[in-house]
């Protein structure tokens, strides 16, 4: 009764607009503020970038990045969005073991699958940090995606000292986290060069909205992981497009900070309005709210044209009810969304 | 003194205008005509290609690849570029050894000593089908990418049948062939069905110049090999914008023909001018020329801001002379660099 909708597969992600009629598309997390404009300008002279390769090393878009986060270019790896970059990881630890704290984004295990790893599942903090030892590489994804739970940072720590003692690398992906406020407290990009077992992830595809780009990136201070890397990327592998976008997303100065605060206050009302309507809602921390419902939702709104992220295909997440995650986009789409479950709950 | 331009390594491409202050780059080989305007109109409403995430699937571009080919959608995988489909070929076959016809484009070279094939080199032909039975992968570039020379359909087909006998992969990159008027007797993907080693790779890169958005796409009928690439691809590795160029650029109907005629007249009308004035030019077919010179030419015409592809770092190319290749480009901008040859030679 709650097991996955036909069409839909142990990988299948939200978004897909392709095989649907959609109006809206509650089952992405992008910033609901849409692209800054200083991106959406450089599309009034394309030419350029279309007729011209890329630079193969993203030189410029990798010293933007390092200068904002204080690291050094050499640590930053520029990927044709976020999954480029975890698939070639995997493929450049090539390892026998691996571990996932659940739920988490598909993509960590269809990439381990897919280099015949042996993988191990775990939802239990306690349970993933004995176990980082016995693996070759372990990941976690905080904020958690799709639930939106923020991992504490004595956890962090200790999966840090595991990770180091166990000769086992660590990756952590960010891609949700500069949502939070408290960002800089939270972010692991600070401790890397401490860390030589460490590898963090990015994504500009959440936070500045393009998901159509791909674009997204790795940091390591282990210098011989990322010449391994490097070697099994595709040349040219981030589009001239994606690396100006990129470069203007830095730019644009209080775009963030607007996010942010927009975030928190519809969060919570949102959060509210669906607890109200009896759904069990997860104290979430990022542009997506989590939430549990004994009727289902999916496929009622879907005839109405609006897509949510079913998340009863996500590991760890019980088949004991239903589990959604819907983007918080701007108020009155998501007003249009409240209403329309309301109609479905009546 | 023939030796490889410092700045320059083995797998150097050209088009390195992010380190290079450049006027004219002669040194890639797009299609002089710009990418067709029905592409270009594309991007009048950008924010809808940023917001929304890519097709995984590629569903409609593939449709429109097998309708113009005569193939079934089911044969062809959509890529970040013609490079990534290589790339995560190669990784997908994990070949012991490999076997190049030089000179060829260094991509298939760097991607067996990624996954620590042994390579073979050749540039005879006979030698190249003698060995074929000996490799688990086979590459060939028809057009040969730096030089144009055309491979004739009978060593093509005996290629294609000692790959039989041995078991071998056999990859054409055609990524240049549409230049050619007598296209359809060369391609190879009209037995591909019937050829179920044989990869064809294509790029939109060159003949419709695009290389900024990445986009090239493999076909095999090889249903097994196409699944371990899928499963070696990152998730969403085709942006929405390349997506929709893909397709605009295969409906725009005169833009073929019309590159093609240009091509034929420049490229003969440049032959004469450049063999007049010493220069041995090899016999091309596609949209660049490449010449051997006594004179050194790259680094004088750098500092007018024109770059050319300085090729002695193609394996298979003696360093006995310097050897260059060139882009068809418009009219008046391969007349200036003409004219700044005759300056040099002076």
């Amino acid at each position: 009764m709650h097991g996955l909708n036909e069409n839909m597969t142990k990988y299948s992600h939200g978004g897909d607009i392709y095989r649907n009629d959609i109006v809206l598309d509650f089952s992405v997390n992008g910033n609901p503020l849409g692209p800054p404009d200083t991106v959406l300008s450089l599309f009034s002279n394309t030419e350029r970038f279309l007729t011209a390769y890329p630079d193969p090393d993203c030189v410029r878009l990798r010293a933007a990045i390092a200068s904002r986060d204080g690291l050094s270019q050499d640590m930053i790896i520029c990927t044709n969005g976020a999954a480029e970059f975890i698939c070639c990881l995997v493929k450049a630890v090539s390892p026998k073991k691996g571990l996932i704290l659940t739920p988490a984004f598909s993509e960590y295990e269809r990439c381990l699958e897919a280099n015949n790893a042996e993988c191990t599942f775990t939802s239990d903090e306690g349970a993933f940090l004995q176990a980082i030892e016995n693996v070759d590489i372990a990941f976690l994804c905080n904020p958690v995606n799709p639930t939106g739970v923020l991992l504490d940072r004595s956890f962090m720590d200790k999966a840090l000292k595991a990770a180091e003692e166990g000769d086992t690398w660590l990756v952590i992906d960010e891609s949700f986290l500069r949502f939070l406020a408290d960002y800089e407290s939270m972010t692991l990009r600070s401790v890397l060069k401490y860390n030589p077992k460490l590898v963090v992830v990015d994504s500009f595809t959440k936070i500045y909205a393009i998901p159509g780009l791909r674009l997204g990136y790795g940091m390591t201070a282990d210098r011989e992981l990322k010449g391994i890397i490097k070697d099994m990327l595709p040349m040219w592998n981030v589009s001239t497009i994606a690396q100006a976008a990129g470069i203007k997303a830095l730019e644009a100065k209080h775009y963030l900070e607007e996010a942010i605060a927009y975030l928190n206050d519809e969060r919570q009302r949102l959060s509210q309005l669906l607890s109200g309507m009896g759904f069990k809602v997860t104290a979430g921390t990022a542009d997506f709210l989590f939430f549990e419902s004994s009727k289902e939702l999916y496929k009622p709104l879907l005839s109405s044209g609006i897509l949510i992220r079913d998340c009863n295909n996500y590991r760890g997440i019980g088949a004991s009810a239903f589990h959604y995650r819907i983007a918080i986009r701007k108020k009155e789409e998501n007003d249009r969304l409240i209403l329309l479950i309301k109609k479905i709950l009546d």
